[in-house]
Formats: C-alpha cells, sequence, structure tokens
C-alpha cells in the first residue's frame, strides 16, 4: 500500500540477507525505514514492536533465520537462531509457526544451501501472506459493491482496531477489502474505533486510510451505536485474533459491543480473517479462549505527541485508582454475519462444513 | 462527600455573598479550593468550568445572582446579573431554571432585602439537591443491597461517566447508591469506565471513589460487554442527562453499548436521574433528542499529566485524520431495568403513570 504516495511493503528484502521495514512504535508521527541486516536487528526489531500483527512478526522471523543460516548453518546454528528468535515474543503463534516452517525446509539439505532456501521459504510465507490478504480483500469488495448499490453513497463501514496492511506485509484483513473497493471506484468512507487502550485505529488504522486518500473519521469507542441507530453505518468489519469452529470470533476488546450493536439496528457484522484463525478444536468462544489480561499502565499513560512534537506520555486516570486491561473479547456466532476469508466468504455455521478438518482430510 | 478526610461540598457559602468551591479543572491531580467573592469570579468559575455537572452549574449561578445582588439590588442590576451568568454556558438547562427561579423570588421585594433574599434562595436550591441525591441513594442504594444477598461479595457494579457528587452538590446521581450501599456495610467494587474522550470516569469518578475508599478498577469502554460474559457485572447504573415520557434515556456517549451488554447478559441496567430530568413532552428519545457534536480536539488531543507532574496534552489521532464527537447516546427503555428517582424506583412503563404531568395535575 501507499505511504507518502509511493508503493511499499511492511517488510522488503534488499539484499544480503537485509530487509527494510517501517519503524511502527514512530507511527503515525514519523515514517522511518529501518534496515535488519543482523541477526540482531531482527531480534529487536519484533522484541521492541518496531514490526507488529501476527503475519508481519512471522515474516520477520523468516527472514532474520534465514540471515542467522549466513553465518552459521550448522544444526546447533540453526537451533541457536530459531531459539532466539522464538524468545522475542512469547504468545504469537505466528511467530512459531514460521520459524518451524523454515527449519523444516532447510534441515534436510547441505549446509551450503540452507541459508538460501531459508531466504526462499521467507519470500515464499511472505508472498502467501500478500495473496491470502489479497483474496480477502477480493471477496469483501463484493459486500461493500453490494452496500453501494443498495445505500445512498458513500458506503460507511466501521472497523475496531488494526487489521490493515501495517499488520501484514501488504493489504490486510479487515482493511483489504475497502482498499480492493476503493480500487474499484466505490465511494467507501470508513469510521475508526480509536481502539483504547492501545489505540491502533487512532494511530495505525487512520494513518493507513489517510495514507491511501480513502475517506475516514476517527471516533471514540463508545460511538458506534449511535451512529447504527441512525442509519450512519452499513457495513461493519473487523479482524479476529482467533476463530472457533462454530464461528465464535475472539478480537480486540470492544468488539463484542459493536457486534450487539450492529445486531439490535440490522447492521451487517462481517470478520476478516484467513483460515489459519480457526481453532478447528474449539467450539465456545466465551467459555474457551482464555483473553489476555495486559499491563495496567497501557490503561492509565497514554502515549502521544505534544504541541512541540516531542512524544510525551500522559497519566489519564486518577492517581492511585487501580485498572484493569483485558486485552481481547469474544463475539458469539449468533452475532456475526459472516466471515471473509481468502476462500470466499461464510456464515458462522458454514466455517466448519466447508473447510473444517475433516472436509480437508477428505480432499 | 470526602476529599482527603474531610467531609465537603463542592460549593459552600463562606459569608460575605463568597463560597468556596474546588477547581475541577485540576482534578484528579490536584485539590485547589477557590473563593468566588465578586460576581466576576462566578462567571469565570462557570464558563471556565472550575464547577461543572448541571446541578452544581445552576447553584453556583444562584449564588452569583445573589452575590451581584449585594453591589446593585435594582431590576436593571438584577436584569444584567441574570443575563452574565446565562451566558456563560449556553445548553445547562439548571441554569436559566435557577437564575429564574431566584429571580422570581426577588422581583416582588424591597430593594433592601433582595440580596439576603436570593442568597437564601440559592441556599434552597443547594440544599434541596442533596436531599434528591440522598433520596437517590437510599432508593438506589436497595437495589445494591439486595444484589448483595443474591451474589458473591462483593456486588460489582459498573457505572458510565461521572454521575458523582462533584456533578452536584453532594452525593451525585448514580455514585449516591453505591455511597450509601457502602454506608450501610455493603462490600461494593466498581468498574469505571474510563469514558472517552474527556475521561469523567477515570478522572472524577475513580478520584470520588478512591476518596471515600470504595473498591474500584478503571477500565477502558470496551471492556464492560467482556466483564458481563463472565458474571463480573451484578448491576449497572448510569446518570441521565434527559429522559423521555416512555423511559429513553440520553446520557454520555456509549451507555447504549454498555446497555445492549447488559440485556445480552441478563445483568440488570439502572438509570439514576431526578424528576427534573424526565422531558414529558418526548416519547421517541432516539428520533427527539438531538445530540451534540463537540469539538474534535477532544478526541484528537488527550489531556493528562506527565512523569514529572506537569499537565500537557498529546495528539493520539493520526494527524490530518479528521475525526467526529458526538457527546450523548440514547438508550431505548427497551433496554432499562428500571429508574431509580428521588422518589423511589420505577420501570420505563411506569414513569409516566407514576409521575407524569397528567398526575401532577390531578394531585
Amino acid at each position: 500500500m501507499l505511504i507518502d504516495g509511493q508503493a511499499t511493503r511492511t517488510i522488503q528484502p534488499v539484499g544480503d540477507g537485509a530487509v527494510e521495514i517501517i519503524d511502527q512504535t514512530l507511527l503515525p508521527h514519523a515514517v522511518e525505514r529501518v534496515r535488519l541486516s543482523a541477526l540482531d536487528d531482527y531480534l529487536h526489531a519484533i522484541k521492541d514492536m518496531l514490526v507488529r500483527g501476527a503475519p508481519l512478526i512471522g515474516v520477520t522471523a523468516a527472514f532474520g533465520l534465514a540471515r542467522a543460516l549466513m553465518d552459521d548453518a550448522s544444526d546447533a546454528g540453526l537451533d541457536t537462531a530459531v531459539a532466539a528468535l522464538a524468545a522475542t515474543r512469547p504468545t504469537a503463534v505466528n511467530l512459531f509457526w514460521a520459524l518451524e516452517r523454515v527449519s523444516q525446509v532447510v534441515r534436510p539439505l547441505a549446509l551450503s544451501a540452507r541459508a538460501d532456501a531459508a531466504h526462499a521459504e521467507a519470500v515464499a510465507i511472505a508472498e502467501e501472506d500478500v495473496a491470502a490478504c489479497r483474496a480477502i480483500g477480493e471477496h469483501g469488495a463484493a459486500l461493500i459493491e453490494a452496500a453501494a448499490r443498495d445505500a445512498k453513497w458513500p458506503v460507511n463501514v466501521l472497523t475496531h482496531c488494526n487489521a490493515g496492511w501495517l499488520a501484514t506485509v501488504d493489504w490486510g484483513t479487515a482493511l483489504a477489502p475497502i482498499y480492493v473497493a476503493a480500487e474499484r471506484g466505490v465511494a467507501v468512507h470508513v469510521w475508526v474505533d480509536e481502539t483504547r487502550p492501545r489505540n491502533q485505529g487512532a494511530a495505525l488504522t487512520a494513518f493507513e486510510l489517510g495514507q491511501q486518500g480513502i475517506a475516514h473519521t476517527v471516533i471514540v469507542d463508545n460511538v458506534g451505536g449511535h451512529l447504527m441507530q441512525h442509519g450512519l453505518v452499513q457495513l461493519v468489519i473487523t479482524g479476529a485474533d482467533r476463530v472457533t469452529a462454530n464461528g465464535d470470533a475472539a478480537n480486540k476488546i470492544g468488539t463484542y459491543l459493536k457486534a450487539l450493536a450492529a445486531k439490535d439496528n440490522g447492521v451487517p457484522f462481517h470478520v476478516a480473517a484467513p483460515l489459519s484463525t480457526i481453532d478447528w478444536r474449539l467450539s465456545d468462544g466465551v467459555r474457551e479462549i482464555a483473553i489476555e489480561e495486559r499491563d495496567a499502565r497501557e490503561v492509565t499513560w497514554m502515549a502521544g505527541r505534544t504541541a512541540d512534537g516531542a512524544r510525551a506520555e500522559v497519566q489519564v486516570v486518577a492517581p492511585g485508582s487501580p485498572a484493569a486491561n483485558f486485552a481481547f473479547d469474544v463475539t458469539p456466532a449468533r452475532l456475526i454475519t459472516g466471515f471473509i476469508t481468502e476462500f470466499g466468504l461464510a456464515a458462522p455455521d458454514e466455517l466448519a462444513g466447508r473447510w473444517g478438518p475433516r472436509v480437508a482430510a477428505r480432499a
């Protein structure tokens, strides 16, 4: 997608085992490209969240592993690099998945062939991510086009958090349908939930949309229900962190409240996510998905930029008052109109029949 | 209520037409008492929000008018002072109501008697506010006591925004039942919605509860639904800015989303408000109550205190991205379990039959 009018990916190989990334800790206030040249650079980039978003973390780790094998392609070198990369972010599933995938490819090979093969696999993982996100975009864009035929222009889409290209290599998940629809000439306006406490909507989604020239308005997380009551939302599209076999979806805290408001006002509520997000072992999201509790300081202090351009944090909660910080909630399948996957659209109760593990086993 | 262990009201006469208030613009980070001695002090206090909350604004204006009449008790002096006080906050209904009430009392009197009579009327308005809030507290406390009998201790009450004593003279509305229940020995824990964009929950409600020693936890506005899904909320109590005859309630933006979550999870949802909040002419809140749109800067910038104690504002939205700032939303009566008024409890469909204008006309 575009930054300052230039087609950009969140991670781009630049030769010699190096990649260029965007330091996302500085967004939206500064766009700074950083070159990751040595394994330590990769470790730092993942650990300190210069890159974030499960797909992007996985891809970065794959490139980091390839770079490490340039210095030491032995089994011991491979194991050491995998361990170091795996230790950067303990909960990101894509990280472990990508490291495992690259390891399986290179381990049978001669030492001299390993680094190049690892790099090629990292490139493949990145390209597959781009293709899956693009496919989600195309399937989802059809929903926006249909809404454009029914509604007065522009189509107002509400989204929560950031499931945009900055969390992936390109296109994103929840925002991909918006980008593809805009590409096809549909007039879209996006209501961007601020997404407290980490403000990914206000900071990242708003930045992404602004850079693509897509009309959008930032609102606090309290506003969506009011907008839906007044016919100002035609479609809700969010991402998901984990989906159960029956179609319950865990996503950023507050998603459930927007799904309730959508249901109450007859607004379609869609979840955009690749099939890899579905955990086929689970069938009751509210009971079975453990919700991460994060540091209360994310609630009590808020980061931003002062009028003179300096980064600063301010305390916004009464001193001495405790805070709790639940990171996700679960939206029950009964509130979800449909899922937008890289293979097409499906209602929650169609997921398992169409793409479930038993179907895959038969294929 | 208590500040630093001292029983305090938000406004207190101190002789010679002066009152002492708390400069609420400095809360929660500093408690500074300010004396309003001249009419200009009163005008500044209301206009610049040293006092806020409709009931408190009305009481402050009444004392300000009494003070002005000490200098010039003529009809012209009265009219000039009323006009100046009325111009401080153009939308606060209680402001106009209080000025009108004091004017009607003093206008028939001899000039020499006017200032004292106005002061006495201001004191009466303040005392009536305290009594109404205390009565709301007592009626509402019964709900919390009942929940305490049913639930495992403590009773978790969720509230949105600040409808506490700082918005009134003492006790508050939504928080009054909590204060009275605590006084009666019920163990209460309050989930305090941050209440973006102005953070009245994080700043004022948390401060109030901390000062009274009542257990509470600040959460971002996205969290309430998750808590209710997991049985962590026994009761929701909010205030209201305006209630229709059929029981739709306009309150701080985001209240509707919490009411939806309460309904979805079988959690009782109560609105605490004096009968003066009911606009008997209205019967469809979503259609008939105009929702104020405020300055987008309240969304894009956030005020707080830096680590070195200075007050600062930081920009939290991507530069260049527009924001919208709807101040209130309407919770339909079908989502409201009941109202807590100074005269007792009532379901939404009982309001008009019990206290409506036709009932009042018959009485």
